[in-house]
């Protein structure tokens, strides 16, 4: 309910900020450059529209975690106007989330994108490449704009923050990709990766929001402890339903992780186990009617628990510095509420 | 003599202080991609070396204007230290050309660069899209360093200077790339492009090493638009010697810009002309023994001698401003040299 009620109010002025700051590119002789961008932020194009644009995990994450601050939620502010100063480093994490996205998609070869074409499938990975550019260089300009609101010294602050967490995404980037042609991986291998890939930004985005409402540092350390193992548990529930989860079996929406030949965590169990599971995997590519019964095998050797174990662990972990944090009213039960809508999912 | 002096202090300091900030990535999971990042900046790998580096004209720019500014030479400091603090702002504009230089080959699909594979030649396109990324992260990490030698107003200040230029760099891009393919293109097509691609990175150049120096709003200026001539001359000379030059002409070490179907000054000069050139253009790829005739008849349509003129104005452009700064000491008169040598260069 706290969630609902501030996404209708959040989401919108979201959109807004984003949409203001991209519009920088708008001008004649880069009518076009800009197209690309409102077409992949989900704005224009075919299929734009809500379910083009994604759910703005990371700007609500920076908004709630400001809201919620208990250095924050004590000062006297009307509620429409309390989170709206640190809108412009909402959109910086998003816009820096959508060019790794769209760099991934390059980098992946992927077609589609939340059902729609990929930059670099509409006008090429040339363009592409530099579409994904120029998102992070927006990313950077909306950053600055903190300043307006904020002392010089948040600005640095949530630079360096921004800056940390995007070496750590590009790392995490180098391994997904270097990990695709190597034979030699252990289970340890997994969660540096996954710490770059997915918790790094997930975790500024809740330091950010703490920082920017003059939390002390011990409330900094634990919503950035919370974005950190909300990040983690997320991609391994991630990694659990892409071989586990109804849609993976099925195959009716999505192929199996297994099929990807993606090194998530249950593949990299199974190889380490070095089974008849490990012995499939070593013979070449999965086939879409052998990934039910290799999961099934793969279930068999222990993976399935240890994956189940893993996210569990890690959600343990996410609520138990969330709670550290104690964040206030509104904005903090919608917090909880996003924390149970994202680890909570089913297939 | 200036230049020479200077560049024997200032060249390994700008290498060190390259050093230092890429090294952020040599950590055990992320070697092979600090490897990848040492071997673009030629530093390791097949034929490294001081003529795999480049010229570092970027940083120097930042540091000489910084130093010969006439607000900073008065301040009793020891000539080693003088350009110190601007360091980190240098090494910041040189990872942001790098950064573009490293895309720019996967996007034009070239396999050399400065005489040795390129990174996407080396290590794959995905890779080669990710190193050019954590490059332009580095830049910003260095940027940020800025605050520990001059006061936070000074880091916003050349922060909002380099995403300015950064946003027109992609520009530009944007633009070169989408031009390859239109054929509706006139002169004034020319200008914004080279603008971005080149002019806007060397104009952040002298602008920042003038405003780090506190120099005042109309030095600024005068130092900025020096960067942005100087670069727009050297961009148009460097059309003039891609058809004319020595080495375009005997195509021994170059191949002609014609050959290579760049959309160059001349080029649209001829098109606009739509002679006998713009014939010979319109009916496919120009052939190796096509280039020497037709740069020939290009000439007679008028093309050499506007480019030639166009080149002489941006070059008196550029010297109007810098004498306008007022650069002073040893610093200004190598500021100067660094002109001439740019900008009176041979094939």
């Amino acid at each position: 309910m706290s969630l609902e009620n501030l996404n209708t109010r959040m989401l919108p002025a979201i959109e807004e900020e984003l949409k203001r700051i991209v519009a920088r590119l708008n001008e004649p002789h880069t009518h076009i450059f800009y197209e690309m961008l409102a077409y992949h932020m989900g704005w224009n194009g075919e299929g734009a529209g809500p379910e083009a644009t994604g759910k703005r995990i990371r700007p609500l994450l920076v908004l709630l975690t400001f809201a919620a601050s208990k250095n924050n939620s004590g000062k006297k502010k009307t509620k429409f106007e309390s989170w709206t100063p640190a809108l412009p480093a909402a959109a910086c994490v998003e816009l820096i989330h959508n060019f790794s996205l769209v760099h991934d998609d390059i980098q992946d070869g992927s077609d589609l994108r939340r059902g729609r074409l990929t930059v670099w499938k509409k006008w090429g990975m040339p363009q592409a490449v530099n579409a994904g550019d120029a998102l992070f260089i927006l990313a950077h300009m909306a950053l600055l704009e903190t300043k307006d609101s904020f002392p010089l010294e948040k600005t640095q602050q949530i630079g360096s923050i921004v800056n940390e967490a995007c070496l750590a995404l590009s790392s995490g980037q180098f391994m997904d990709i270097s990990y695709e042609k190597r034979i030699d991986l252990v289970i340890e291998d997994y969660w540096p990766m996954i710490s770059g890939k997915t918790a790094a930004l997930l975790s500024a985005c809740t330091q950010i929001g703490a920082v920017l409402s003059d939390a002390d540092e011990a409330a900094q350390e634990n919503y950035r402890s919370f974005g950190h193992y909300l990040g983690l548990a997320f991609q391994v529930q991630d990694d659990y339903l892409g071989i586990w989860g109804d849609s993976a079996l099925t195959g009716k929406s999505n192929e199996s992780d297994l099929v990807a030949g993606k090194k998530s965590l249950p593949v990299l169990y199974g190889l380490a186990k070095n089974g008849t599971f490990a012995q499939s995997w070593a013979r070449g590519p999965i086939l879409s009617d052998e990934a039910g019964p290799l999961s099934e095998q793969l279930a068999a050797e222990g993976a399935k628990l240890y994956t189940l174990e893993a996210a569990d662990q890690m959600t343990d972990l996410a609520l138990q510095s969330l709670r550290a944090a104690e964040p206030q009213g509104e904005a903090g039960e919608a917090i909880f509420e996003l924390t149970r809508m994202l680890l909570g999912r089913k297939a």
